[in-house]
C-alpha cells in the first residue's frame, strides 16, 4: 500500500483522477471549439505538463518569470505570463522572449513604452480586462484608455496586440451554479463587446478567459478563443463547495501522520500544518473553519464515501494540524497512522509542498524545488 | 540602495534589528538565570544560527527531523525536536541520535515503548504538558498517567527522563500585557507543581517553556530552566499586536514590486501573494483583514514612522497582493516601484520565501531551499 512507505507529510497525486479531469476538459474544449491554454501555476510540474503536451496542448500560462523558464527548459515555447508585467524584470523578459513566444499582460501606457523599448524579439501583448473581479484590469467601459493603449502597442515593432485577457476570479466566491453562470455570462458579454469593437482593425485579436468554475461547470464559451483554467487538473474542497467538481474529481490529498490523540475532546493532532496545507480555509455552516477533510485510503488511492461526515482540520499552526472528530470517527486513527486529507486550495498546497508522491509511490517534480536555481 | 538591485519579491532581513532582539533576550536570560534554547523554526537559517552560537548558545529546538539534520550538519549537537514524536520516523531519529544529543517529546506509553526498543544511542525524553493551549500535551492533573510514563521511560536504558516541556501557545491570542502575564503565571504554577512533585526522584529534571510573548514581555521565569522562544528573532505584526515588541523590533520585511495601480479605488496591486506572505492575517478594528503593512525604505533599512496610517494589504491570492491606500498614501508608489511590508507572521513568511536578502544586499540561506535534499 502506497502510504506504508511514507513517514512524513507528503502530497499524494492520484494520476488517474488528474488525467480524467484533463480528458474531460479537453473533450469540452473540442465540443465548444475553444482552445485550451492551461494555467500551469496549479501543478507547477514538468512531469504533469507533459500529459498536456501528449494530449496536443502547445500553449500554457504561468504566473512568473521563474516558472516560465522552468517550463521553457522543458520545451514549452508559447507561454503567457498571466500577471501584470513587472517592469523591473525587463531584462529577464527580454531573455525569455529570445526563446519563447511570450505573451505579456499590460494595463498602462508606461509599461507599453518600457516593453516597446526593451524587447528586441517579438512579444504578444494582451490587454487585461476587469470583468468584475476588481483585482486587476482595465475598466471595459474606458474605451478611451483602451484605444490609447492599442495605438501605443502598434507603435512598437516588437509588440503585437494579441487581444483581451480576463480572469473571472469573482466566480470563486460563488456558491451555486446560477451565480457562476451569471458571472460567466457577464464576462462573455463584456469580452464579446470588445471583440466586436476592435475586430475590424485587428482581425487576429483573441479573447482569453480563465477561471476553473466556469470551465468546469459550463459549456457555452461564446466568442472566447482560449480558456485558461488551472485548478481543474486537481480541483479541491473550494471548487467542490462552488459546485465546479465532484468529490471524486479531487486529484490530490495530503498524507499526514497522526502524532497525538486526545480522547477527552475527540481530537487528533497531525504532523501537517500551515507550511504544508497553506492557511486557506472554508467557513462551515456552523461557523467553524475547515482546513482540509479526511478521506479513507484504499489500495491504490482513496475513497470519498461519507465525506460530509468525515473528520476535518479545524486549525493549523506552523507544523501542527488539529482535527475534530466525533466519538465514532475518533476511533479511526491512532498515533503513527498515516491519514489522508483533501486540501481546501490545491494550488497553494502544491506550492507549499513543492513535490508530489503518486499513488504508486513515485516522486513527481514541482517548480518550487527549483526556485532558488533561477 | 539595497532595494534598487531587486526585481522580484524577496524577504529583507535587517541584521541589526535581529541581532538587537537576540542581545536583548540574552541579557534577560542572564538576569533571570534561565538558559536559552532558541527555537530555530522561525529563521531556519544556518547563517542566523551562527549568531546564536557566537553568543554562547549551544542548544536549539526545531520542528522536524529534516531541520534537525540541516542544523546538525552545521555543528549543532544538542537538538530538541519540539513536536510530538512521529513513530514512523524511528529510523531517522535513531540515525540523528548517533550524532546529536537528541531531545524528544512524548505523550503516550506506546511511543515510549517504540523509542525504547528502536533507539540504540541515548535520547532525552521530555513529557509535553498542556498548560492551557489545548493543542498537544498531557493534562497536568493526570498524575497517574504521568507517573506511568516516567516509570516506562526509566525502563529503557537508552531513554533518559529529561523533564517537562510546555508551550503556552494560547498567549498568541492575548491582546494585552495582563493577559500574557496571567497565562504565564498559570504556566509557571503548573510546571513548578510538577517539578516539586518529581524532583526528589529525578533531581536533574528540567522545565522547558517556550513562547515569544512571555519571553518578550515578562521578566520572571520562576523555576524554568530553559526558555524556548523562536519568533523573537524577527517578531512581526502579530507580536506587535500582542504587545510583545515595538514596531522597530520587527527585523524582516517583504520587498514586493508594484505591478498595477487603480486610482479610482486607491488600490495598488503587488507581485506578492499567499505563496510569499502566507495567509495569516490580523483582523482590524473595522473588520477588515490585514495581511501586511507598509514601511518606508531608507538607505540601509526602513522606517516605521506613522505605521498605523500606512497602506496595508487587504487581500492575497496566489501571487497578487491587494493594497488599500487613502487618497494621500496612494501617491506613494507607482508600477515598477519596490515597496516594503511588515509580515503578519514572520515564521510562515520566512518558510514561504525560503531565503533572505540583507539590507546590504547579501543572500542568506534557509532550510526550505534544502528540504528536497533530505
Amino acid at each position: 500500500m502506497y502510504l506504508d512507505m511514507l513517514a512524513r507529510p507528503e502530497l499524494i497525486l492520484d494520476e488517474a483522477r488528474a488525467k480524467a479531469n484533463l480528458d474531460h476538459l479537453l473533450a469540452k474544449c473540442r465540443k465548444a471549439d475553444v482552445r485550451l491554454r492551461p494555467h500551469f501555476k496549479t501543478h507547477q510540474s514538468r512531469a504533469i505538463g507533459r500529459w498536456f503536451r501528449e494530449a496536443g496542448i502547445d500553449r500554457i500560462a504561468v504566473t512568473n518569470t521563474g516558472m516560465a523558464r522552468y517550463f521553457l527548459e522543458d520545451g514549452w515555447t508559447d507561454i503567457t505570463i498571466a500577471m501584470p508585467v513587472n517592469v523591473r524584470e525587463i531584462a529577464t523578459l527580454a531573455d525569455l522572449s529570445r526563446h519563447a513566444q511570450l505573451g505579456l499582460m499590460i494595463m498602462d501606457a508606461n509599461t507599453v513604452d518600457i516593453l516597446g523599448s526593451g524587447m528586441a524579439d517579438p512579444v504578444s501583448i494582451w490587454l487585461k480586462i476587469d470583468v468584475g473581479t476588481r483585482r486587476t484590469g482595465l475598466d471595459p467601459r474606458d474605451i478611451g484608455l483602451i484605444d490609447q493603449l492599442v495605438d501605443r502597442i502598434a507603435h512598437y515593432p516588437s509588440l503585437t496586440f494579441r487581444g483581451f485577457l480576463a480572469h473571472a476570479g469573482h466566480s470563486y466566491g460563488a456558491r451555486a451554479f446560477r451565480e457562476v453562470e451569471a458571472i460567466h455570462r457577464e464576462s462573455l458579454s463584456i469580452l464579446s463587446g470588445l471583440r466586436s469593437r476592435y475586430m475590424a482593425a485587428w482581425p487576429h485579436l483573441e479573447i482569453s478567459l480563465g477561471d476553473t468554475p466556469a470551465a468546469g461547470m459550463l459549456w457555452d464559451f461564446g466568442q472566447v478563443d482560449e480558456l485558461r483554467p488551472g485548478n481543474f487538473i486537481f480541483y479541491d474542497l473550494m471548487q467542490l463547495g462552488i459546485g465546479a467538481c465532484q468529490a471524486d474529481d479531487i486529484a490530490v490529498a495530503m498524507a499526514c501522520p497522526v502524532i497525538a490523540v486526545h480522547p477527552d475532546r475527540h481530537q487528533w493532532v497531525l504532523h501537517g500544518g500551515a507550511i504544508h496545507f497553506s492557511k486557506d480555509h472554508l467557513q462551515l455552516a456552523d461557523g467553524r473553519k475547515c482546513f482540509g477533510r479526511m478521506v479513507m485510503p484504499t489500495q491504490d488511492g482513496w475513497s470519498t464515501d461519507s465525506l460530509e461526515h468525515a473528520p476535518f482540520l479545524t486549525g493549523l499552526s506552523q507544523e501542527h494540524g488539529i482535527v475534530q472528530c466525533t466519538a465514532d470517527t475518533f476511533q479511526l486513527a491512532r498515533p503513527g497512522d498515516m491519514t489522508l486529507w483533501l486540501p481546501v486550495h490545491s494550488c497553494l498546497t502544491a506550492d507549499a509542498m513543492g513535490g508530489y508522491v503518486t499513488t504508486s509511490g513515485e516522486r513527481v517534480d514541482h517548480y518550487r524545488a527549483h526556485v532558488n536555481e533561477q
